[in-house]
């Protein structure tokens, strides 16, 4: 577990930890409602499919209590204004969607306005807890993927930072670190957020598991003159025949990862699954602004003028994964559609 | 033409463009004596195989004249050891090797001080002149491997900027563009050094020439989602056999390209084709600092202490290639060894 929490609820505040301060310097936003939640998982202070969905059902329980209700119909009404709302934030993972269906039953459930309250803050408290559980699943599964002495490529962030604690990628790393088979992480710094510069490297660091920097496009080169001996990355959704939307640069790597017959492991918790979807084509892929490539620390990298294209995700085409690792066992990316639906 | 020029020469001066400061700032080095070429070009205030190998002639030059000679040994001594230290600056592009050697067979060739002098004027003069013809030469050969309405990928710089003027891979697009071919040029970021969003999305500006910056690690999933119709980049140096040496990236995007059925095109002089390296293993990788990726405009993107790897080039195997663009003519990697030798 990393020292430094993703967020955490207290005194009827939920407290967020901005991510794009990372790695220098430490700061929570403190969010007393339910919309400074949204602008949070907006803009990105927090990110990783699991952690938003894990922000977005607090977001819910601020809803309930920041302002007064006259009656069990008000109280409804408000919460599903504010459940639609989150679900605006952000399209492409799916566990935002799975959780405020959580929460969206738990309110439908009860009619008592202070039974809702507190029926919601131990739904999400539950959320939170069962996603560290989950984590900690993923990582002991993934972690027998894995032979002593790997090294281990990961894209973006999976870790602590992504999830309530501990992670999905990064688990199964620090699952492996603990038993002694990591011998070096990878981390492809995934532009243009950095998540893996900024927030990978940073976990790492605090748990003295060794790891190297390496710009997105070297990955080719290390997979053909050194050994790399998995690549595991995360999700943020798995549709039913195993296609899988991750972060930007996923699908490049996996290629890369089978032209050179590096294993590509893919580590999410089932909830990442979408049986409703058919396959990748239907996952819809955000694309974020120009600006976020083109700006880096708020200085221009490129000439005024430039427009930058900003997919956030890409999809990877089942055939390139050769294992889904979740909280309950790995599976062939085939063996998907047989056991969710 | 780049109205703005890659570096030229004037009252006994070579000006440099620091290459550093774009896009932001039009500033040149003054350049008096050899030292400072020398400097500028490991710093990378110039970069680009043909750029280094033009500007280490002019080097040449300045130390003909930055100091008074007693006789020709003396001369000869000194420029010889000038030159020794411009070959040390950048090991990987071969094109710094030719050039040199050229000026030492003029150094040899004469005697008297002046007319070494005068001669060595010319001889960088000369190669500054061949340097811009030759590439308007490769963009002449290489426009006509490109149909109408064509999506060039292109990756690092290779445009004005790393010539005399013109560019090899960005020649090439100059010449489609000029001849209404190109619909639009996706211009790879190039970390860690952004050659690409600082140097190539410049030059297009300036130009007018339609353009996308992207992330290097978007390429794959854009070509599989969207039409790219060729990858087209330089070289630092090919081997006997095509194996070709260039900016780091460029492999990965080889694989992707085959993966996805693009042509992926080399342009270079044919002073990049080196006959005595029979194949890649042989080139000589350029490992430069940690820093150089872990910071961006000072500022670090990663937490303290980080070390990142940073190999500068990568090989790209001669059967990744299509074909490789020269003044002279199209050839199939395999044709390299049967024209040069």
């Amino acid at each position: 577990m990393a020292l430094i929490k993703t967020f955490y609820w207290k005194n009827n505040k939920f407290y967020i930890l901005n991510q794009l301060l990372l790695p220098h310097k430490i700061e929570y936003i403190c969010c007393s409602n339910c919309s400074e939640v949204e602008k949070a998982i907006k803009k990105m202070n927090v990110r990783g499919a699991p952690a938003i969905a894990v922000a977005a059902a607090f977001g819910v329980v601020l809803a309930s209590i920041e302002k007064k209700f006259k009656s069990s119909k008000d109280i409804k009404n408000y919460l599903f204004k504010a459940i639609q709302k989150l679900s605006r934030t952000r399209p492409t993972a799916v566990n935002l969607f799975w959780v405020l269906e959580r929460m969206k039953n738990v309110i439908s459930k009860y009619s008592d306005i202070n039974t809702i309250k507190n029926k919601l803050e131990r739904e999400a408290g539950e959320i939170y807890d069962e996603d560290i559980r989950t984590n900690k699943k993923i990582g002991d599964n993934g972690e027998k993927l894995l032979n002593k002495n790997s090294v281990v490529l990961t894209h973006c962030n999976t870790g602590s930072l992504a999830t309530a604690g501990y992670g999905t990628a990064l688990g199964i790393i620090r699952s492996a670190h603990r038993v002694r088979k990591i011998k070096k992480v990878l981390v492809s710094e995934t532009r243009p957020y950095l998540q893996g510069s900024r927030l990978t490297a940073w976990e790492l660091k605090q748990e003295k598991i060794p790891y190297n920097l390496i710009t997105d496009n070297m990955a080719g080169y290390l997979m053909r003159s050194t050994k790399i001996d998995a690549v595991i990355v995360g999700a943020d959704r798995i549709a039913k025949n195993g296609d899988t939307a991750n972060k930007i640069g996923t699908y490049s790597l996996s290629v890369l990862a089978k032209y050179h017959n590096i294993p590509f492991y893919v580590a999410a918790p089932e909830s990442t699954i979408d049986p409703k979807i058919l396959n990748g084509e239907q996952i819809k892929i955000e694309n974020r602004s120009s600006d976020e490539v083109v700006y880096i620390n708020g200085k221009a990298i490129a000439p005024v003028g430039t427009v930058a294209l900003h997919p956030g995700f890409d999809v990877t085409p089942a055939e390139n994964i050769n294992a889904i690792i979740t909280e309950n066992g790995v599976y062939r990316p085939d063996e998907i559609s047989r056991n969710f639906s």
